[in-house]
């Protein structure tokens, strides 16, 4: 029986490698796949003082299909993320809004054996999206989170929406990307200038440092129509709302265990409203993948090896907050 | 020069009478109308203390027309809401709603002389609306204001929705004869059992007392996809949200001073969405009163003059909570 070698946390928050026995028949749409890039999250703290299987930004090679696969084959490149099944029977599964489904595997609470910081994996065809030929496996992984994640919030915008993003970190660098793309008038928010340069040259037409005395003001008569706030300390609403346009759309896409806690009057006086977002669905997984291979959309690396001490080194400047932008993991050259 | 008479607010809160001279002359798309009711919303309570004319759920017969009004004539009969006015060359009004204007007329901002507690009133047609002949000006009054507020967040509503109604009051009990009506399952959500037999009459299909310990059960297995929070209290929300469904909408429509605080991770892993939703674009308004004059949809009412002696009886019931459950003043036969 071959095995594979997956990381796991532990009580410590120290990562260990740990073996993984492969299935000797893989049954219905399981796919064994060779781990060749995983991008690394800020999700991935919360899971590194337990037993889970870590990772949630695959790429790979299929390397065998099981007797249920329909399209892919030995050799095909594909990319994962959050999600990895659903029931495919219930009304949000039906409409496809499996990332709802009540039995969904989303990351830390389904498949917790099988993680993308590995040698190998088995995944379900179903949750695999093969990945543009012209995309690099290192900047396809970020997108399979972060990626999906911001996507999602912008991928419907008008024609002419001015799209506000909050913070440049892991899925804000991202986002300006997509917004700037997809022809949206794009504001960056940020705590100060420090990632001025960087915010303009990811796309950004404005950018206004928080901190500062006349946010309005260096909006210059804009209004922010689609907020997402990609930091995870949440905004001062009271400095952000003067920002929007009525009805604005506002998109709450990072972790907290705080309430969700806005003034209430101006969100029913002037229509605003709030979005829950999680990542994306597979649909809008895969526009996201052929939009951003179109478009070149550039996640900002910096690569750590596949191995316990790339891991956790990588974790280490995650949690220093130092990353810029995006961590990848790649397997040491054999 | 005629003049009328207005219902205004004082200082110490007591509402008085006051006389108002029409212009001699009408001008653009004034109307001057007769008073036959006028519905007193809990929002007039928050202008009692001031200098306005009071009132903002009207209506009346047409009794002279400005030069350019397009469609109104002597004797026909229109109500009006909470919005008396707008730009009509802004985004917003080009889009149909109008109600986000920048220079919008709301009750309390904008046309702060005429009010719907009077004898008459000088109103712009393009925000009148003709009232369905089959409909009396007593059940007519209440929906101007209540009845726009509640149609709005349920105008759209899906085949399969189950619509929440969270109290059973002036807003609520209108709403759950319009969700009925529309084919939607209806829950009421209610602190107690006090109102689960009027709750049933007006169309709800289950009752949940939130002050019992099984609100779930209480549910059957159902959950609720549309969520109208109409009590003036905010909801206990770790109580309220295991009974929604994935992407339920939540519309907060009351008035509060205190800040919109809900758990966070619910919105984002269920994909939640919370709308600001202000009274009625005019279009919607006009919905709502052709499929209340369809439907017979009967705001229940107790009625009080359109007096000094009125008009302060009835806001002290209000203010009492006493009121079951919407207030009709009506002018004293002459």
């Amino acid at each position: 029986m071959p095995s594979f070698t997956v990381y796991t946390g532990s009580e410590n928050g120290h990562v260990k490698p740990s073996i993984t026995t492969k299935p000797d028949q893989l049954t219905g749409d399981q796919v064994f796949l060779r781990v060749t890039a995983s991008g690394m999250c800020f999700t991935d703290v919360h899971y590194k003082h337990g037993p889970n299987a870590l990772g949630h930004e695959g790429i790979g090679i299929v390397e065998e299909t099981g007797p249920e696969t329909t399209y892919l084959k030995k050799g095909d490149r594909v990319g994962w993320g959050y999600q990895t099944g659903s029931c495919g029977h219930c009304l949000e599964c039906l409409q496809g809004q499996e990332i709802y489904c009540k039995e969904r595997s989303i990351y830390g609470s389904g498949n917790t054996d099988q993680g993308s910081f590995s040698s190998h994996a088995v995944m379900r065809e179903a949750f695999l999206h093969p990945i543009p030929d012209d995309m690099s496996d290192e900047l396809a992984a970020p997108l399979q989170c972060a990626g999906a994640t911001v996507f999602t919030p912008l991928h419907d915008v008008d024609s002419n929406d001015t799209v506000g993003i909050m913070g440049v970190g892991g899925l804000g660098h991202i986002a300006i990307q997509f917004a700037a793309k997809l022809g949206c008038r794009v504001v960056v928010l940020s705590g100060s200038d420090r990632k001025k340069d960087d915010a303009f040259k990811l796309g950004a037409h404005k950018f206004v440092a928080m901190n500062s005395s006349n946010p309005e003001e260096q909006l210059g008569g804009w209004t922010i129509s689609r907020l997402l706030v990609t930091t995870s300390a949440q905004p001062s609403w009271d400095k952000v709302l003067p920002l929007l346009s009525t009805r604005a759309r506002i998109y709450p896409l990072s972790v907290s265990e705080d309430n969700f806690e806005i003034p209430y009057m101006p969100i029913i006086m002037s229509g605003f409203t709030i979005h829950g977002s999680l990542v994306a669905t597979r649909a809008v997984h895969r526009k996201m993948l052929e939009f951003a291979a179109f478009h070149k959309i550039a996640p900002v690396i910096e690569r750590f090896d596949m191995s316990e001490e790339g891991i956790n080194q990588a974790f280490e400047r995650l949690e220093q907050g130092k990353v810029q932008y995006r961590v990848v993991l790649l397997p040491l050259k054999q």
